[in-house]
């Protein structure tokens, strides 16, 4: 609806403005970035989670009351590494594609959702934790899901 | 929240794009144009508001049923001309605006809110009905209310 058509709005301006994806992409992450490090407060205000114990709880948190409050959506997840600092946030649908029937060939490197990276990003720093968020997989780009990828550098700060 | 914070991001990286305020509300009404034309069959599915017989009717289910369901906030509406063609929607409380303090002193004569124009124009078009909507007041530039105007321009074709 009004958001997910704004959204557009934006990637089609930063489209303009940038001729290469990878810059739309860099902007896009940036612009999260920015929105997650005012986002959080909001966040903590509202759910009223409590602090969160470990890495796997905070993907949990992320995925099933960030992403259920703010895009109506609960990812799953999963945990992809040994070192239980890498995971999965695998989406089936994305209500932010919603009227985006598929990327056009000359934007083959788009990454369409990508302020959703910066926006993780920019929260998690916000609580102390430093982390990298890239999409791994995108139903945009033929991918069977879209699939978030979120590792954990370091431990969190008390 | 995410949308009002996206929505920043939008007319920031315009700023950024166009030097003259016009410039920048001019972009924002033609995107919000886009996004109405598209915005009125979601609408018009989740409403189920049955078509209106004058422009007042009109006016009122924009207020109460449109900006309600899209930002969550309900304008008072009154008819502001004898030929009973012009309207006014006026916002107390403008939800678009909860993370902005104030104008900067450079872009003085920007509509940070242009896009609701664009919107509703381009939604009103397809019910066949051509409008100009303007902002008369703006709280963000030292006005008591937000006010929004609209004038139908012709009747309603059947």
């Amino acid at each position: 609806e009004l958001f997910v058509l704004t959204y557009g709005a934006l990637v089609a301006q930063l489209c303009k403005d940038y001729e290469k994806d990878e810059d739309v992409n860099t902007c896009l992450d940036r612009m999260g970035y920015g929105i997650g490090v005012r986002l959080i407060d909001d966040f903590l205000a509202r759910s009223a989670v409590r602090k969160c114990r470990s890495y796997s709880e905070t993907a949990d948190t992320i995925a099933q009351v960030a992403f259920k409050m703010y895009l109506g959506v609960t990812p799953s997840v999963s945990c992809s590494s040994a070192a239980g600092n890498e995971f999965s946030l695998i989406l089936d649908k994305n209500p932010l594609v919603d009227f985006v029937e598929e990327l056009p060939a000359e934007r083959a490197s788009l990454c369409y959702c990508n302020l959703l990276c910066g926006v993780i990003r920019g929260a998690l720093e916000m609580v102390h934790l430093a982390a990298e968020v890239t999409f791994l997989q995108d139903r945009l780009k033929g991918d069977a899901v879209t699939e978030i990828g979120i590792t954990f550098l370091r431990k969190a700060e008390d």
